[in-house]
């Protein structure tokens, strides 16, 4: 009976196959979801018995890390909330899992905004901050900022492939926030009138690299030369347990069609769209800064260098290496 | 009578708005239609005193000048024409004028071939080559390489916003080079694979700074820091000699269209579509890359480090500094 | 009866106002000087009741805290010795607070000594050392090198504009180390004869910059550029807490006698010295170097590269971030 | 009586002469044998009385300390075997000292396999890395990635003046990688080539300095310059307590006949061999890397940047700086 | 009788007094003095052969070289002014020898202005300038700038030990410019709010080193850490031509008082004010630029990168390299 | 008759044996050598007819270039003399060519002696020199330092493979100068004891690239991370016309046996010698150290920056490109 392959709940299916669809996206959101799905497991499940229970949790668990293994919040979420998983009976374990998610989802909603009001102590009234792409985390820092009464103004940069520096200006605009829009190409140029460059992460390495949206390690090296502060804004969920033990970060291949349409392929090699045709597109998520092109990385911690980084990760995730579902 | 206007030929005019429309556009193709316009007027005139037909030459030349005062190609071809216009008779004059407008056209021709076979000399066979925009002296440098036997790569940005990297793609996948297209902010990325970044220039200072499409500074500053040499293949008629005198080139702010729709514009703020909606698309269609970030300036007269270009300006153009038109 | 101000003691006015004076200066002396004036009002109180004696205490505190917010010092201090302040009745919490006091003035006094002597330890027999403003903890880690029988000798910068350079000459002649004396405009030159740039620290940040005397970024991005490497001397009481939270550290903007008198002033504006006229002058009293440029921060903990001094803050203060005075 | 010299056994004896004559040397090699001689030791003491027992232990550690002060494993082997040094009885005592060697080197033995695992991980499939001198700890992350079926590529520097390189490229044939051997002065043009340095670790200092076999240093400039990441492999037996409080780590000077034979002084000087003679040869062992040409720290612990490798001293040794033998 | 000293006239003795006494300053105005003086010489001239009219000159000019042989625009005036001499007879040598003269005061007095009117080309409406000492062709870039109508603001360096930067803030605010006046440690703080970094030259070298006013590299290092350009405005009466041979520039060292009163020093050292008090004050007048830090050289000739520079020198002086006087 | 392979002399076919063997090596050598063979082949010419004469000449010449086409000066010396073979009588022709060729030699012995006493200028009496590499220039210019009574003192690189550096510490011990010999592995820590970096070039690129001895640019590179100035002494001779044309110096790869014994081999890989054994041993000659590394080239016709070589090299050579042996 124990070998055969617990039930996990349609409703954890249902979240695995919309983080998988990417409808469900953005750190905070998977995990917040991550840590839901698991809450309705528990709710849910029919066990009588309580190691059947745990089963179906890690089963839950393990289904859902599955979806997108490079989504680093997604095991932290899933490892915090077995984490509590504990108690004799199915009752106990029952109420101990729904407790931990609740605490999870509640601390993962307040990190966002401790997070903004540290970072927020960075920028001065009247600074000009530069965006790549779209991150919660790094307008958090931003509203913030003009909630304490500070006046700012930013140039954001489109973010080909996918614009999302258009949802970064629509955000702003609505904060009534003046925003030049520009070309990534146009970034060095307009540099010389910021005053901080500010992104988000997708995660954070042990050797305080940070994994973030393509373009990012480009934008902070002409930063650096133009002599302007990179200030990454990440809650801890973006922290990768993973990496202290080596491991680098799987970087993303994307569809070739947010690059080039079939038409635009047409122009260029003519009828011959085979995969032979001799033009590769490369359309990688993200990049790689290393930590000596970033002043700080903001978290609901507190600021840190990111050579330091590893200090933090050791504190919330010890020296632990297993898999988010294992025991 | 000296006091009217000069008549200037409607070909002249026709030249002129096409030049401003930019339907004639390309450094080469400006500066050969310049010296074909000045031909035409010269064979067209009707003028039956000398002093009369320099003076519609000299119009003619103004007129053509002024319709996009920051190409530098066109004072050049205009500077070169005139410099030949002599001679005693109408008939003297017209021949001369003739006749330097084709060597002028002649030279240009051979310019660009001379170009790319020094270049080629700086490729090995094997190479992986990075471009940006899109540079018929750049592709000149690749062609001869091709001709040489030399198996070439190339690693193709988009180049954003009018992505004419899709041109340079074509036409080296018409010469069956295999090509990888990405977008402009995964260049960093993939100057791990490449050995050179080779683009061309709008126009060239005494300084030794090139002023080349947005996007060129930022590149090759992460050249450097990759370690990647860059390689700026441009011909003399690129030399801008006002900026021995310490002018700066003016660089061309473009229209917002390219940028941003208006569709993505209502997306972004709302109906709100008047001047005073607090989002500005600013769009410069160059950048300046510092000397220092340039390894080498491939010319028709050999290869040159940007900082001793000056040297070749003086060779070519003396001290002077006057208008092109005037005598 | 509560609503009442509480008294605070003369004595505490006194110290107050000798550090809103820079009478009492140096960042040991006034945190030697707040605790002694702690243990005073503790001394002297006349409260009978222990919830009136708390008030005195931290209303004390509270005036010392405002005469130099920027002093880092200062709050280190008052938190150490209200932390300490406990017990059931005024005679307890008297003695209490008067023991802690004593505790951290001694504990003080023996910082700087073990600090000197870890410093030491970084300098060799022979070097040259090059100085910048007057820091009793630099001078420290000299003092200890000299005990150990090293030979150092000593360049010294002025430190415009209150040239406290000379301070540091005065002390080090006493010690019998040979002074050379050079204006700060000389530094980059006498950088190729320096083994070590010696400074100390107003404060440091979680983010590992160190905020000290105007003119130490400088001195430090050129000491990187010639090769020499820039150790930081500061006793723990100098590292900023508030920065764990983003917190920038406000410069103190001091008076431009400073920097100009009246007679030279009117030199160059000639006899229209009111505000409108034209002629600004700036005095910051201290500047920001990044991290990157400092190669150890040298405690009486131990030494740290500045990336990592937030651990050790995070040690010491936990993550707290209230005001000093508040319970 | 107590002041007598304890009696040290001939096992320990023979020890400290093969340390010193380096017929035992590389780091793991002489922790190991330190604890195997104290672990003699203490089953062949004849002490009657503890405190006759604790003496001889601690004679014998002091003798192996004094035979290299400047071998960085060797206090660490020693500290962590008398600190399990405890009991009532000379029986006691005896056992408690034994069990702890036997774990001391029971962990050692595993701490490079487990560094391996952690350094293979940062290796990617057809990766080509860059070696110089020989180091285990290196070879173990190269061992690692090859049993988890990656393909790697060596390019070994030779390594004057020992040539150890040639140690490496055996063991890196026995395991059929392709090796390309280059003088050291080859490195920058083959660093083009690499996709990582590796090196180990003499010891690592506090301030994030990497102390290893002469020439790493220039080797970590080049490799920054040339886009190369640099990664030292080092088991914390390496990290250097001493240097939390400041102490530079001694650099061993090496006999000149490494570098130059007599034949070849001859050749240079004529017959005036004398010490006034004019040439000195200097021949240090090791060289100084400061953190910021680092890019990570492997250790078995995890990977560090090396400024935050001090948070993990401070984790295993606390802040104690005294002499490894004292009590 | 040819062996006699010949008579120098007493007016270029009293030139040459002022020149050594220093109340005759500044390139431009050393150099008008001294082809006066030459003139004055010619025309007092009581000789009767030409022979002893020239050895008269020779001599006049050996004089005023004499005075402050590293004043480099001395020997420029000499030898221009020298080569113009020939004749057959005195009258001839007479008349050759003042038209020389006026003819070099006339061109001196128009550099400048050409030079402003290039250097001003560099500026745009708007920016804000950093100067350092007082240098009228950097001023007269500022004057023209101002002409042209663009609004131009100035951040003053006071510029130890001397302050001209006084004489700058003056001049500035004759002609409205708004002036920030700062201590020289406080530069690399207000180097963000600089568009510009503009100084003047004592000299410059065939290597393409700047020598100037003692603090101007640490700022040219500091300002390209910070992102802004380096403009260097030097009449051609500045470049070195000894320096074509390898001459290095010899840095003059001025005196003590300049730094340190006796006052200060007694505070110091105490009464111990002999030369063995252990206190040496080193004030060099200049320090030298490396070429990398500088963006461009303006001059009247144009504007050059500083690597070129030699190209210009050679142009002006060919390979000539005996002393001025020689002939 | 005029198809047939004309006579070249024993002389000529023995010079260039030795060339081809390296017995005349060294660049200015090697020039002398085809001068003189040329020179010989001139006076021994048994033609009749000015074009037969002329004929053997150009296969002399082609035959001496093809022995070494890297070698610089070869090419160089060739055109020179054959440049002034001219006259209309076989007598004429051959009295052009050995009087040309004379000069050629005259000319070339002075350079060294030129270049020496330039450089000489560059260093100061105490100066420290770091050498690589033997170079006949390089030492020239000790020597004109020591004649010119300037202590000097030297740190010699052996250079693996061939420890030529031998050969630079016998001739400075010959003059009396202490030198310290140090392996490659060690030059950045004896860095910080230099004034100088001083090295000779193998051939000098039109981009201003040094290609010299390998390990040259990884000396500069670490040169320029501590302070110290690079300084390049090559005669004309070495200046590369060919590069002005974009070619690239072909890097020459010598033999293995100079890095590896066969007995080093077999200790690496056992018996298995053979061309599968996995181990390849890459032994390039030079490498290539770009400009911006380099502080000044000093030839005998002056001192220049790297960048601006490419003039000196129009100078010497205008544009010509053909073959050394071509009409």
């Amino acid at each position: 009976m124990d070998s055969r392959q617990p039930d996990v709940d349609p409703a954890v299916v249902a979240t695995a196959d919309d983080i998988a669809a990417m409808r469900i996206r953005g750190a905070a959101t998977i995990a917040d979801a991550a840590a839901e799905a698991l809450a309705t497991q528990a709710k849910r499940s029919d066990a009588t018995a309580p190691d059947v229970f745990e089963r179906q949790l890690r089963a839950a668990a393990k289904m859902l890390y599955e979806t997108r293994p490079t989504a680093v919040s997604l095991p932290n979420a899933l490892r915090y909330v077995l984490h509590g998983m504990g108690g004799a009976s199915v009752s106990a374990l029952r109420d101990a899992t729904t407790d931990r998610a609740e605490e999870f989802q509640r601390e993962l909603a307040r990190a966002q905004t401790t997070l903004g009001s540290i970072g927020a102590n960075r920028l001065r009234d009247g600074d000009v901050v530069m965006t790549h792409c779209h991150s919660t985390d790094a307008l958090a820092c931003l509203e913030a900022a003009l909630e304490d009464g500070k006046a700012i103004e930013a140039i954001v940069k489109e973010t080909r492939p996918r614009k999302q520096g258009h949802i970064t200006a629509r955000q702003l605009r609505e904060w009534d926030v003046p925003v030049t829009l520009i070309v990534d190409n146009a970034a060095r140029r307009y540099l010389d009138e910021a005053d901080h460059v500010l992104v988000g992460a997708d995660s954070i390495a042990a050797d305080g690299s940070v994994i973030n949206k393509i373009g990012t390690s480009g934008l902070a090296v002409n930063a650096r030369e133009r002599g302007v502060p990179v200030m990454v804004a990440a809650q801890t969920i973006k922290l990768h347990p993973d990496t202290m033990t080596g491991h680098t970060v799987e970087i993303e291949m994307r569809d070739e069609a947010e690059v080039l349409s079939d038409e635009q392929r047409v122009d260029i090699v003519g009828d011959a769209t085979d995969a032979g045709d001799g033009l590769v597109v490369e359309n990688p998520a993200f990049d790689v800064t290393p930590p000596r092109y970033v002043d700080a990385i903001v978290t609901e911690r507190g600021q840190f260098p990111p050579e330091s980084i590893v200090t933090l990760m050791r504190e919330l995730f010890g020296e632990t290496t297993g898999e988010p579902w294992e025991p």
